[in-house]
């Protein structure tokens, strides 16, 4: 039941427009892990050299949805139900990965943490946790391998 | 030294290429708040016949963003520096209207709070807290009219 | 089956030995809203004269959970899901005063926000949002009277 | 100028009466990660045989803090800006773990991150993150071994 980062690449990005705008990759799913990238582009620019908030929020979002899916399969409608990003440091003109993990897979909720990074640096840009409410038909079903 | 809301929406659409991108309007700028609305557009869908996550979230951002304009003038280097958002009710295919209003003016923290709605429902859609760092020399000069 | 101030104070005095110990105040109960009082006690004190950290998130705490019991009655079994606290000034050794309403009394989750202040000012000491997770007995019956 | 996991124990017991009547211990501060305990006790519970929501912030507060006062030495004005807490859990009647670590040691906020467990078990309780304000004076100065 669980998905492969090219199948769940492929369902974000028939799902949510704005993905595909963004060009966005899912690098990496593994065990409740995703990783993606939404590589760099002047559209995505804000003041000061660097990327918009909202960008690292859509990364950050993404990232937890992937994670989520490639542990749950294909269901759509799982759905963001808190996030808080706290912004550590602007990343110039980069690429923007984002490195989500899900902490705790429980009945209602999903619970995840995400780092961001850029590909210029080992630091974090960012650092977001967030939850995801589950569909009732799928808080019966849902395991990690492993957590 | 504070911004008209026509002001805000020229500076936000010509520094922030998303804003343009999503055909951002600043409705209301008036002493430490701000209203801005994303229309309605495909682009902006997720699964569910819902406007997707980040959307909203760009919409809160911005009106935090613009409501500080608004209260401090034309400083482009104010940054988010934290964002926390519950999802409330899943809007349908409407406009995202975000009220935003700054709870505190600081020396080197602006706090503010955005109620997110749509254009179909006086319920909330979403709510969002957040603080945007301050340039240190604007600490010293920024005052609201009242709050 | 909403519940008056007094019965509020007497049910979380009660259930909680740390309100008791606080000697913690519901001060008023209406219509979705609570506001508490947390005496001035040197107990509570930090560093630089003024109340520690967690005692303010005690006090938003209490004022969601009086918030909901004065909403929904007597169910002890409303837990905390999220809590998200910004601080904007320290208090005084002074009180502490927690203003809770409810943003949304959903199916699963009640959303609700609190204004801290301290007797000594009106500005805000800190402001908080909030979850709390509901029973699932208790989803189909809440309602506020207005919201 | 860092400190130990008894001089840090110390100060906090010493400067926070409420650390003091918890028992607070702090068991291992190390590079920018302390682990603090508090003992379970009869006056921490809630309804449902568990330990109250405060306690669980107040341990998370109190991680942050040891970890920072391990990193960067006996500096007592370092408060709370920003906490954020996701309650997954509900601890039976047992000691509460916080494993506190700094995400980012910046120049005016300090970054963590907060796993908090019980001597039960080696799920979450709950997880959080917040930020520290640091004094001007301290900015310039601190530094992690590593991070």
């Amino acid at each position: 039941m669980s998905l492969s980062a090219m199948q769940v690449e492929n369902l974000i990005r028939q799902w949510i427009p704005m993905a595909e705008a963004m060009d966005l990759k899912v690098e990496r799913i593994d065990n409740g892990h995703a990783r993606i990238r939404i590589p760099f582009n002047n559209k995505n620019k804000r003041p000061g050299g660097t990327v918009s908030g909202p960008v690292l929020m859509a990364a950050a979002d993404t990232a937890m949805y992937a994670a989520i899916l490639g542990a749950v399969g294909e269901v759509a409608m799982v759905v963001t139900s808190n996030l808080n990003i706290n912004f550590m440091q602007r990343p110039g003109q980069v690429d923007i990965i984002a490195e989500g993990k899900i902490l705790k897979l429980g009945k209602r909720l999903a619970y995840c943490e995400v780092d961001i990074f850029t590909s210029a640096s080992a630091e974090l840009a960012a650092h977001v946790t967030g939850s995801y409410a589950l569909p009732p038909e799928l808080s019966s079903q849902a395991t990690l391998g492993t957590s």
